[in-house]
Order: structure tokens, then C-alpha cells, then sequence
């Protein structure tokens, strides 16, 4: 009986695999591109001091005292804000607000109006919520290099579609760390007749970010996230800047509580610590340039990187192998069996102390290999 | 240009309307059902210990030792639970997982596929959700005194769709505060063939619950909140509780961490701190009875409540009139502007003093009405 009760879009949809969570003593972490560093004392003070009695209120409903402050932080409105449980949920709101679900009978452009448009590899979650939505998915890929190809290459390509109602672009990229020019990317969303969103979660170890072209384009939205540059994953803040239009109709579908209490406080505290932050950001790109310099010393092909993580071809075994023997050593690192990343490795930065372990086990692995060979 | 970018469909979106929320001294907000009290000081210890360096990391993608606390409490596995990042998402994850949206072609059974249905009047979000979602709504009205049909009045007045994808049945109700046989609940989840959601957000106000339909039954699941009853609207933290089959279809289309990680640790901690809350039960019992009295002394018409407020239609003047003269005094009840319910308030039970300061504002609004006529 219950066979039918489910949605048989549901029954098919693949779930979206996260970095995996072990609990070991002394396990290093460099999976899920987490900050190596905690939040700012400040901010920790102040979520303590408002876990009291207003737990049993409901939080803003709109975030508003964030939104305000995002506003000042980027020369615009709340209007052109919304927050989500994560920029995850802004992804996801995205093709709720901009994707109409396969099958809805919108004619010739049916098949544009279901589309969501992104290249390849990026975020593994976008094909997952695309599913999900019963759009259309149109992974479209990089080119060798990683790089994004030229609106020129995507038109005699064929394979892009400019009608697209929502393109994602990881900027800079996921999982390769590959950074954009904000010109490429402003030619890319003038060519472009649907919606685009500039995923840009990692932006703040990059050289250039693309906020201007949501300020600036109708159809441009940016998405930022409080997880990754400041130390917040846990409690779930992301949120997405565009015209108010857009940004307007994104509020039509948002649940009315959708950003818990605590978080909303820790990411208002964590903008008036902005110094903390952008001290970790230098010592997380410290630490980037020497683990650049220690994969060109061990033979492993290393993609500059504009995030927090770098993505490997390692030297003397395979990705796969490498992601076994280091787990075996009880570093995670991430590693997918996609054909078109299967020889890679991704690498988050660490503090000092676990990339220094990472290079000590590494090495080792290198000696007892060259050994048995 | 953008009009073409948002999709018809939220173009068309009316937005749920949350209680208002005024920051005012002195204002007592009867308007949002939340819990008088606050939560138990060793849930806020509890939190406030967890407030460090972990808030780097993503929470539990599973919000696992939270289900495996629940999977204890209910007599059933980790895999018949889902939590969601409040009941409200819990409600549209439902939607989401079984009813397709109108329009996907379907052939004869497409407008039950594509159902949800609810009486009415219940809670205002199952319509905004339905309209979100692009599916059909089909509200049914409760009986003259809120109580639901009968299986065999519900045939006879050919209203109700026995075949609908998803039936809301809010339990005890609200706005009205009346509760339901387990047997009625059971009658109508037997006669349906779809899946029924029993919406127990008030439960532990109510005198009997439905969870074990929802062990026992295929196609009916339990959700529950930790919001109301155990005083954590701020963290955003429900559940649903049904077969596997049912719950693992819904963990499909589950955000991969849509539980905020200080929310998990709050609820798990409340779960182990039961007799705390069970007393906060009792007392806003205590309150609402005594409320009843005053109402019945006062000639406001009050149904008999299972929940942690009263629906009542007042004395002298207008629910309108009321709503506004109470605000007026910095008192904020719920009022809605439909037909259905325009003549009635929705009246939370708030602390001792909160209920006394209602009641001093009341009289003195009875003696300034008789005397002015």
C-alpha cells in the first residue's frame, strides 16, 4: 500500500552525501571545509549571554536586525537581503522562487523555465536540489584548466543554455578552488535571459568577489554564508543579496521562521568582529601558500586555490588510495568516485598543527611506498 | 525584464503573517502561543557549556543523538524519526515528499495526487505551504462546534477527498483549542488513503495523544515541536514520528543540515530534564482553568481548550473592537479579519501575572464600555 503513498520523483532522488563525521580522539578533520579557528571570544560572550528566557520566544521572523547590518556592511538595503538556515537554504529557495517543476505545460520555453543550469565539477549539492525541485539539471563542463569557459566557447559549445531559469556559479569554484575575474563572470550573467546566482561561500580567501554585479545586475544574485570564513557552521547562517525584486519574491517562499534565535545573534555579533576574522583569513592563506609549496616539492599537482581548501592530483598512488591510507591515519580528507575528479583530492586548510601532521603522515606514506616499490 | 524572471506561480504568493512581534516595555504577548516559562536552567547550562570553538563545525547532518533520544521516548528506532529545523518545516518537508505539483500530468487521480487537505478552521500555514508548493488546497470545515466529522459525514458531504496525498489534521486544534478522540483520529486515517499528518504541536496541553497511530498505522505520521511545551521557539527544533517507509522518503528531500547544531543540544537536553517542563504543563493548565472561569464569570463564550490558549468570542464588544483596545494597553491577543473566525480571539495562556494584568485591562474596558452606553 504505502509504495504510492511516497511521490515517485521522491522514490528516485539520490540524497545528498555529506563530508562524513567521525568521532575519534586526534582525528584530523580536513574534509568539509570548516574554519580551523573559533569564533571570535566577543561573539561566544555574547551567544552566552542571551541564552536565557527568550529561548521560549520566536526569533525575528525576517532576521531583521542581520538583514540591517548586511545592508551597511554592503551599501544597500534590507530589501536586498534575505537570510537563510545556511546558504544551503538560499540555494534551495532559489530554484523554488526561479524554477518551475517539469511537466507545468509553459510551452516551448517549458524546458528553460525547468532548468538548473551550473558547470562541472561544482557544489555537489546542486544536482541534489534540482532533483529534488523535479527541475531539469544542465551540468555544463569547466574547461581543463578548471576555468569558466568564454560566453563565445558556451554559444558554439551548444550545451548552455542562456534561457536558463536559474545558473548557479561556485565563485570561486568547489571543489577545485579555482578563482574568477568579476569581468568574465559580468560577461556570463549580461548574456544570460534567466536568473544567476554567484554561489560565493568561500569568496572571502579570494582576491575578487562579484557583490557588485547583485547590486548592480537585475537578474544577479549573490549568496554568502556565515560556515565557512566565520566559524559558524554550526549554527546555520547564510544569506543572499540581490534586487528587491528578486530578493522580494525569494521572501514569498521562505518559511516565517526560518533562522534560529541563537544564530541570528552570532552572526550580528560576528559583524562587529570583523578584525578577528580577517586576521584568519591571512593566516588561513598563509597556510594555503605552504601547503602550496609542500605539494610542489612531493610531485602533487596542486590547483591554486582562492578558498579554503585545495584540490590534488597526488603523486606515487591514486586519489582513492591516498584518501584510504590517510584515513587510515585518521586524517580525513575528501575524495569522490565521479569520474571527473576520481584523481583528486580535496584538501581543506587546517590549523598549523593538523597540516603539519597531514605533511608528517603524508611523508611517511611516501617513504614506505618507495620502499615497497 | 525580471517580471519574467520569478516564476507565476510565486508571483501569485500570499506570505504567511506571523504574530506581530513589538518590542515594547511592559507588553505581554498572548499572541504566538509561546510558553510562559522559561527553559529549564540546566537546558540553558547545558547550551551555554557547548557555546565554544565547536560552533566552527557543521552540527550532525542527522541530528542523530537527538532522534536516538526521541527513538527512546517513543517506544520506537531512530529511523521513524525526522527532525526538522521547527515543525513548520517538518510540515512542508511533508508536501514536498507526497504531493506532486498540479500539472504533472498524472491522468485521473491527478488532483488527489496533487492534495493537500486540512479542516478548517486550523492552522493558517498548511494553505501558504499548499500555494508554495503549487498544489491543490482542499479545506474542509469542521463542525459548528470545531469538532471533525465523522467518517460517514465526511462521505456524505462529498467534500472530502479520502484519496487526497496529504491530510493535515491539527490535534489538538488551534486556533481553537479543541481536542480529539484517539478513536476519530483512527476512524479517519483508516477510511484515508493517502498519508495523514496528525499535528500535535500542542499535545502536552491535551489529555490524549495520537503517537501511537502513528507507530501502528502506514500512512499517518506524528509531528510534535519542541517550540510550545517545552519552551524553544528561539532554536527551531520538531519532529515527525511514522513508518520507516514514510520517514525515509522524507530524510530524501531533507537539507543536509537543516538542524542548527545549539538547537540539537537544547532539545536534548530538555529530553532529559522531562519533569521540569511536565510541571510548566500543569501550571499553564492551573491558569487556563482559572482563565475559563473568568471568561464564563465575564460573558466571553470560551471552547473548552486542550492547548496552552483559549479561542473565545468576547463580551460587549467586537473581537475586532477587543483586539484593538487590548493593544491599545500593551496587550497583544491574535485576531484574524476571515469569516470564519472574525468573531473569535485567540488568547495565549501566559504567566500568573501576565493573565492577572489581562484580566484588570479587561474589566476596565467592560466598565468604560457600560458606562459609555
Amino acid at each position: 500500500m504505502s509504495k504510492s503513498l511516497i511521490r515517485p520523483l521522491v522514490e528516485g532522488l539520490k540524497a545528498y552525501v555529506p563530508g562524513e563525521q567521525i568521532i575519534v580522539d586526534g582525528l584530523v578533520r580536513l574534509n568539509t571545509n570548516e574554519n580551523p579557528y573559533s569564533p571570535a571570544p566577543a561573539v561566544l560572550e555574547k551567544i552566552k549571554e542571551c541564552v536565557d528566557g527568550r529561548l521560549r520566544r520566536y526569533p525575528n521572523p525576517g532576521a531583521d536586525g542581520l538583514r540591517e547590518k548586511l545592508a551597511a556592511m554592503h551599501g544597500c538595503k534590507k530589501e536586498n537581503i534575505l537570510v537563510g538556515n545556511g546558504s544551503d537554504e538560499v540555494l534551495e529557495m532559489a530554484i523554488r522562487t526561479f524554477v518551475d517543476p517539469l511537466g507545468h505545460g509553459n510551452g516551448a520555453s517549458e524546458r528553460s523555465a525547468s532548468t538548473v543550469q551550473y558547470f562541472w565539477p561544482s557544489y555537489s549539492l546542486y544536482p541534489v536540489l534540482a532533483d529534488s525541485a523535479g527541475a531539469v539539471r544542465n551540468p555544463v563542463p569547466l574547461l581543463a584548466d578548471f576555468g569558466i569557459p568564454s560566453v563565445s566557447e558556451l554559444k558554439s559549445g551548444k550545451r548552455w543554455d542562456f534561457g536558463a531559469a536559474l545558473s548557479f556559479v561556485t565563485t570561486p569554484n568547489a571543489p577545485t578552488g579555482r578563482g574568477y575575474k568579476m569581468a568574465e563572470l559580468e560577461a556570463l550573467c549580461k548574456a544570460q535571459t534567466g536568473v544567476v546566482l554567484l554561489d560565493e561561500a568561500y569568496v572571502e580567501f579570494a582576491e575578487e568577489n562579484a557583490m557588485e554585479l547583485a547590486l548592480r545586475m537585475p537578474n544577479v544574485i549573490v549568496a554568502r554564508t556565515f560556515s565557512k570564513a566565520y566559524s559558524l557552521c554550526f549554527q546555520r547562517v547564510g544569506y543572499a543579496v540581490g534586487s528587491e525584486e528578486l530578493i522580494g519574491a525569494m521572501h514569498k517562499i521562505r518559511g516565517s521562521y526560518n533562522v534560529n534565535g541563537l544564530g541570528q545573534i552570532a552572526a550580528e555579533a560576528t559583524l562587529e568582529n570583523l578584525e578577528y576574522y580577517q586576521k584568519n583569513f591571512e593566516r588561513v592563506k598563509k597556510t594555503r601558500a605552504e601547503m602550496m609549496r609542500w605539494f610542489a616539492q612531493h610531485g602533487f599537482q596542486a590547483y591554486p586555490s582562492q578558498t579554503n581548501f585545495i584540490f590534488v592530483k597526488p603523486s606515487t598512488l591514486s586519489a582513492r588510495e591516498w584518501y584510504l591510507r590517510l584515513r587510515e591515519k585518521n586524517i580525513l580528507v575528501r575524495w569522490w568516485a565521479d569520474e571527473e575528479v576520481k584523481d583528486y583530492l580535496r584538501i581543506s586548510i587546517g590549523s598549523e598543527e593538523e597540516m603539519k601532521r597531514f605533511c608528517e603522515e603524508s611523508e611517511k606514506i611516501l617513504a614506505g611506498n618507495k620502499k615497497t616499490f
